[in-house]
């Protein structure tokens, strides 16, 4: 197994990036893990963590990397050896089995499409991404795909539910569509027309239409929407969890009670703040590929990108590029 | 002042109803308040509440009442006695200044804009909702319009601007667009034409596009957005905040140490419950419309419906729709 990061992505890296693959090469003893990015910088980083590069860490140099501000459709063919397309490249003529990034969403998504391709008959990939809770729903598209299609969001339900009953172990996967109220003729024209496809579609087990204020009891594990309405309700929820946190930190500094009290339920307090965190499932993987992309928060941290690593193993051993293969000809 | 209160729409109906313009009615001594029902009914809940009916408030009769299951396109046809309607003909005839109503959302849209008419000009009335957090942001269109032009998010803009000086005292309110990234270029292509003559607007101070991530820390006052997307967001943030308070109660009740926990923080929680509550704004109001008609949430209580009444004098006493009138043309 090999597995490649991209070594520049993200707002931490490289140093959470290579803290993050150094907790993984310890664990996985059997990946490979190659690092795609600054050579100077990658080993520099080994050096602060006080550590030699493990034996299953190996390196490839670029020191070109795609920005936030660059155009994704155009970085490509200008930074055609940055670290992003340099791990795509790697990963579409096999030298890789996957490769991971918290470089630029646009961009990633873009190329992947452009270098590794998608599963022949998918239409367009989907950015997935967890949301937590009590039990995590795969949320797709998360943001790719403002508009989109009838038939793209039936497809998207096949890889959703194939990826999650493989990866995250879910038998029979509930699947549900994200619409303003449950009745059947709700939602804007191509969301009652999408109802109707994933009621016929005997890939998936089709629970309705699902209204956002559930969300947080879990009513589905996958949950199909078009990447603009995903992305305001990923977005929302993420930030509606940090704005609790800070509100509920403030409320608990107030004064010598509340700190008191603080100190009583500490230990609550971490497990509510882990029901909100989608960290431990990794990276949003990019479903309809023809091999596998994940993509790390922007904002990751060395154990996020470790879970990654871990994701990344079990995607690359399941069959669900097969099973899409098959369920959409 | 006469404001008119659909006594039988919403899950309490009409205890909670006749209950609030009680409250309202000792208040507001000037106001004289109708309630539209069931006499009898009405005439019961006073029973209970050991009163009498308030001198400023009379009754309208009628055993006619919308359900939830009523088709709202059909129901005005077939219905055209019922509660809600008397009480918008009453409006659109002069004989009341407002009209409340906590029932059918979808119904109360479509018979307002056949019975009361929309403000010439405008192509469509929209749902506006409170949403709370540090400082409140008039989302419109929650929910009665899935699908919308550049236009009309445009002229959403201007009644929603109108609403929020009028009624809440915000001077020059800031408007955003709720998009998928700051970026002019984001979004679907109705948002980003919306983007562009939102710019152009000079009857608003626009701000530019709005990530759903900031919508808690209140980054504008209006947030402008179609009503399919509105009411994924209104209805997931509501959910959020159900889900974390009710994760808070468990977590407060595990054991005797977080029991004393709760004890000495209690008063902060109760701030923290205002933050996600709405309820001190009243109901939402139906922006475009050429006459005040609000519509209270479904599950409103008597304080619920108590606000919503200062709120329709508010309404009514304004320059809204004069405003929008000139604003328009």
């Amino acid at each position: 197994m090999r597995i490649a990061i991209d070594a520049m992505g993200g707002d931490n890296a490289p140093f959470e990036i290579v803290k993050g693959v150094n907790i993984a090469a310890e664990r996985e003893k059997d990946t490979e893990i190659i690092l795609i990015g600054d050579e100077k910088q990658i080993a520099d980083c080994f050096s602060q963590l006080g550590v030699t590069q493990p034996q299953n860490v190996t390196t490839i140099h670029t020191d070109v990397v795609v920005t936030m501000e660059d155009d994704p459709m155009v970085v490509m063919k200008e930074k055609n050896n940055c670290s992003m397309a340099i791990g795509l490249k790697l990963l579409k003529d096999g030298g890789t089995d996957a490769f991971i990034s918290a470089g630029s969403t646009g961009a990633l998504h873009a190329a992947s499409t452009l270098i590794v391709r998608k599963i022949k008959g998918i239409r367009r990939s989907a950015i997935a991404s967890i949301m937590p809770f009590d039990r995590p729903i795969l949320l797709l598209d998360s943001g790719a795909n403002p508009t989109v299609t009838e038939d793209i969001l039936n497809q998207w339900a096949i890889v959703g539910s194939a990826y999650v009953s493989e990866v995250l172990g879910v038998e029979n996967p509930k699947v549900g569509l994200l619409n303003n109220g449950t009745e059947e003729h709700k939602g804007t024209p191509t969301m009652q027309a999408a109802h109707q496809l994933l009621k016929e579609n005997k890939y998936i087990n089709f629970v309705g239409n699902v209204e956002s204020r559930e969300i947080p009891n879990s009513p589905c594990d996958v949950l199909i929407t078009d990447g603009f309405t995903g992305n305001i309700a990923l977005k929302l929820a993420e930030g509606m969890g940090t704005f609790m946190f800070s509100t509920l930190k403030s409320l608990f500094t107030t004064n010598v009670k509340t700190k008191l009290s603080y100190l009583l339920v500490k230990d609550q307090l971490k497990g509510l703040k882990k029901l909100f965190s989608s960290s431990s499932y990794g990276g949003a993987p990019l479903l309809g590929l023809s091999k596998p992309v994940i993509k790390a928060h922007g904002s990751c941290t060395a154990d996020n990108i470790s879970s990654a690593v871990t994701q990344a193993i079990s995607y690359s051993k399941s069959n669900i590029i097969e099973k899409v293969s098959q369920s959409v000809q």
